[in-house]
């Protein structure tokens, strides 16, 4: 198990160890951790330190604290495990063809793994985003809607990296998103355009034709790329 | 600049206001934050939940707390500050199949981007890269070079997301790269194909032949994905 910790920026080692825990399959999701006390007394090292440590795990999204319960590694990674990328990628400045240029690279592979391994169950959901996207009216919700397809898709390439990390940079991905569709719908005729291409993208991953929902994730954000600079 | 902050999780309330800060550009690489002082009278909230904040942001690896000198953002994110994205997939179980999907997704690209973009200085980096890996007999030192060479293209992609998001998940390739590496290397023919597909790659770059960077990047990967399950 745990074993006493000597050095000096004592937090880290406590979330070193329980990072070779975790690494080792000896903490697993959802699994509680020792309370605070036996953390002391196994690591040796002060209650402050153990806080620190499980404080900054909980910011990192990694575990939560559930008040008079004890700590718990968290279940799910849907939500602020990832944001530390984000914000490095704000402050290095990432530019709007960096992010265009990642996006195709990932979600062009993804809707190609997608037409792979796509499930019944997964296609009624995908076809049901399809369909409130051809009903509303409301470019607000358009957006959200044209943002939860894309997710949707990589979701379904079954390869959970690429999802992971395309959420990991969804701050990054949601804001271009919004942008670049305000400015497309600028011109109202381009609005069917950008309907009929995702539609297309569904179309080929529904018939499981890979090379097709490559090529028309493709078309689409290279029509996309027209109007990022 | 800095809001009193009303809420009861406060530490997260501070983080929020600190990433606000670095979205809006208000907040930059390498700018000292305000003293702990400061916070505490701009935020009004308790030193002990600036502190929290702190030192979360610290384990984030966003800022750096220089002894006697104060609190600043970091100017450059080499380290840590990307690990809670391994952790992530670590818990999640990440199929070694999944691992390699992702780096011919990532690798292939970034080879055709490298082809494109790199500059002379860049070449004559990767091109020493090629001699040392030629000359060294030593197996776990070419498995060194073998994972610098790979990270080098990503880096000369000029792609700083593609680059970071490898390095982000640097933990998970790094095993698997140097596991693959020993299974390949088993028979002992192995290790002269292993250096003649690295140096099928380089010479494409060098040729700045996109086309064939990226078939050189996946036949090697093909090749490598063999010993993989």
């Amino acid at each position: 198990m745990f074993s006493p910790i000597k050095n000096t920026k004592v937090y880290e080692q406590v979330i070193e160890q329980i990072k070779d825990m975790i690494n080792q399959g000896t903490l697993n999701k959802g699994d509680k951790l020792p309370s605070e006390r036996d953390l002391v007394e196994q690591l040796q090292v002060s209650r402050a330190s153990i806080r620190e440590a499980l404080r900054a795990l909980e910011v990192i999204g990694l575990i939560e604290c559930r008040q008079g319960e004890g700590n718990y590694i968290k279940s799910s990674f849907q939500d602020n495990l990832f944001e530390p990328l984000s914000i490095m990628f704000m402050l290095e400045g990432i530019s709007p063809e960096n992010i265009l240029e990642f996006r195709k690279i990932l979600e062009v592979e993804a809707s190609g793994l997608a037409a792979k391994s796509i499930t019944e169950e997964q296609l009624k959901e995908l076809k049901e985003i399809m369909e409130r996207f051809e009903k509303c009216e409301v470019e607000e919700i358009n957006a959200a809607i044209d943002k939860e397809f894309h997710y949707k898709i990589a979701e379904f390439s079954d390869n959970v990296l690429i999802y992971n990390i395309l959420r990991s940079v969804s701050i990054l991905l949601d804001d271009f998103i919004k942008d670049t569709r305000k400015l497309i719908i600028n011109d109202q005729g381009n609005k069917k355009e950008l309907f009929s291409q995702h539609k297309k993208i569904y179309l080929a991953i529904e018939e499981h034709g890979s090379d097709a929902a490559r090529k028309a994730m493709r078309e689409h954000l290279d029509y996309t790329s027209k109007y990022t600079k």
